[in-house]
């Protein structure tokens, strides 16, 4: 399986097996099909069977392996696995299943029916503690499956203890030492002790500085963290430092990928769950929503405009213009926030950066103002023998372009000073600056020149 | 250090004091201070300071710390400490550090330099053969520093050639099983290993079926399979199946990071290296030219209007509508393109998905275009008395939003088929086409209808 692409029609061509099987209801050869599948390539499948494909493999799988089928199932997909589950099944389910998937399940189902499952978990009560926290939290991403040792306990003991309770926690690469009110002191790898002396004590091998997180953090910032120190895995405590779970990077790595693709889709107006996978009906609404909005910051374009409907009677050359000036100014906006707002995003400025932002944007804006406003200005006089009309372009487009990385620097980090999203609709407000201030000062500039460009 | 807030006013705290000691020549002192940071924050600091205070700290540093701080340098001041450095303290640094740092630094330094360095390093057997890969590529990002154990040893002769060799790669979760020509067999996690009886066989304890991705694949592709697959590693093999390195899921979380970046950033034309950091001066020409790119789009706009000069004449009013149909494209289009560039690269869509795309967007581009046409044909309507300018605009709004979706889904798609990134200059080739078809349509119709709206 070492060929990627051998590997891809593998799967593909299982997939397919397993469907054509299941659509001739031989059930148990498609089981032997989906068996030699990894969890992940299994989820696939599973979410696009119709539920009454689904239903009879369901009941027939093991299930260790229906449990593993969680944690790789979507959202969308595992709620409705989920909801097509027997009560009765479902509680032993979740028992198999890693704590963190666990309570994003319980999560998701409606709470009598949460309270009914809890109540059959055998697991009900290392559950049940993870439930409080919020979604995008530290504490609603741990897990509360790690192994905690005793700073006294020697290299020995602390082997044994593993062997001994055989920790299911899939990645035990870090071993947390905690005293005896379970407050965090520090952190072993489990690569430490195996190549340590048996008869050392745990305290001693120990690193005592641990980083770690507070429960109620965003994991954002969490994920921020591990990627900043290269971790692989973090602590998560309570106000008073006691240990209550472990967050893993391959947990966060999809917080990484869900914040850039937020902020993307935030910018432009799309709610952060729009999916091309989505029905389209479903988006509609939203979409429209946000059009509207934007029919109304154009509106107040237009109305600049308006106010300058006699000049455009008198020199209608200047329409012509409108949509350049207007347009440049919008992609140089753009660029500048897409860049403000990405480095937020990443760390790389804070607020209290605005000046140098500012500051370098400006130089940038300027210079290139300069150019492309002189371009602009002998293009324009070159068209329409126009000296008026070239020089009032070129002014005009100048000031459009200051104005544009001014608005890109600023509508950002007025967001992010008002605890908004940096990316919350920025697009639109910049180009919203930059097609009124861009009317504004061409059309302006065009009035007050009038005599000289009719 | 539990405290977020805390832990960071302590780091930027001794960030100051750092400063301060190193300004005031107190160099051991300040050596002192930064020892007790984390090197990620260590290297916040080296970055921060001129050469000359930088000078006499990396002299006294220890070599290990040295070593380690190379690894959480960004990659430009990495490349100035390591200029600083004498080239007979170069070598032995690199043979200190992680293999893959090793080769980054290699492959920044002089043709000649780095063939000088690489002679005088002790593990240059073990860096050499890793040079050749490029950097997106699994090969590049991979680290030679892993485990290979063979499948007839025992638990206990493996753990006593963990306990002999003492294994300094950082993260050994995993631990690789080869055969006598060094070729991939299977996998064993290092808390199975620990777990397990002692004379069990290597061979009955591995998991036989090891995901595994060649050299040349590209990073995001290897990403996506770690994200997949929930794996935190990931071996390299060659043609051969030849374990050659290892990649960990830490550096792969950059790499999700860096494309996200970069998708961003290419969709508004600004360089994947473009940084608020950097100094204005460098992004001057790269924006400048992609200033020019639209200013050329802008015109064939520009150029749409100028053939309607006569109708606008007679019509003023027209201008004030222009940017609201044009504007209002723009943002439908962009909205598609950022979802079917993002879903591109998340891997939720494929090719061959454009009839299921096109056609979801084009429902939600039609159905909220008749709602918008509607509603601007009443106010347009509304405001001047003018049934006539009223159907132009509500049918230009229309025929815009249904252009808009078309070219958000064929754009990204058609930049794919060509094999180029589907980002690239995506949004300025939407705003275009929503332009110059939308000025298109509404002076078209204008011109006519003149009679009924002059």
């Amino acid at each position: 399986m070492t060929d990627d692409a051998a590997d891809r029609t593998q799967a593909e061509a299982a997939l397919e097996e397993a469907r054509r099987l299941l659509e001739s209801g031989r059930v148990d050869d498609a089981l032997t099909q989906l068996d030699a599948l990894h969890p992940a390539d299994q989820a696939d499948v599973i979410a696009e069977l119709e539920p009454e494909q689904r239903a009879p493999l369901l009941a027939r799988m093991p299930q260790e392996a229906l449990a593993q089928l969680l944690s790789y199932l979507d959202e969308e997909p595992r709620r409705s696995v989920v909801g097509e589950l027997e009560a009765s099944v479902l509680g032993p389910l979740l028992d198999a299943a890693d704590r963190d998937v666990a309570v994003d399940v319980l999560h998701e189902l409606s709470p009598e029916r949460a309270r009914a499952t809890l109540a059959s978990m055998r697991t009900a009560a290392e559950v049940a503690p993870l439930l409080p926290y919020a979604d995008e939290t530290a504490g609603g991403r741990m897990t509360s499956d790690f192994v905690a040792l005793q700073r006294e306990w020697t290299v020995d003991q602390a082997l044994s203890y593993l062997r001994r309770t055989r920790p299911r926690a899939e990645q035990v690469f870090y071993l947390y030492v905690v005293d005896d009110q379970h407050r965090l002191e520090g952190v072993v790898s489990l690569r430490h002790l195996v190549v340590a002396d048996a008869s050392v004590r745990i305290g001693d091998l120990m690193t005592p500085e641990v980083v770690s997180v507070r429960t109620g953090e965003d994991q954002e910032e969490v994920a921020r963290r591990v990627q900043r120190y290269n971790f692989v895995a973090l602590p998560v405590v309570d106000e008073a430092r006691r240990l209550l779970g472990v967050i893993s990077v391959d947990d966060l790595m999809d917080v990484v990928e869900e914040e850039a693709t937020e902020d993307m889709y935030r910018m432009v107006g799309l709610l952060e769950n729009e999916s091309l996978l989505r029905p389209a009906g479903r988006s509609v609404a939203p979409r429209l929503g946000w059009l509207l909005i934007n029919l109304l910051t154009a509106f107040a374009a237009a109305a600049v405009v308006y106010a300058f409907e006699g000049t455009i009677e008198r020199v209608a050359a200047l329409a012509v213009f409108m949509p350049i000036i207007a347009g440049m100014g919008g992609n140089a906006g753009i660029q500048t926030i897409t860049l403000v707002v990405r480095s937020l995003a990443l760390g790389e400025v804070a607020l209290q950066d605005v000046r140098h932002i500012l500051q370098r944007e400006l130089v940038i804006g300027i210079t290139n103002g300069v150019a492309i406003g002189l371009l602009l200005g002998v293009l324009a006089f070159g068209w329409y023998q126009n000296a008026g009309l070239g020089v009032v372009a070129g002014v005009a487009m100048l000031l459009n372009m200051t104005t544009a990385v001014t608005a890109g620097v600023l509508v950002p980090l007025s967001l992010r000073a008002l605890r908004l999203d940096p990316a919350l609709a920025s697009g639109v407000l910049v180009t919203t600056f930059t097609d009124v201030l861009g009317f504004f000062f061409f059309l302006g500039l065009a009035t007050l020149m009038v005599e000289r460009i009719a």
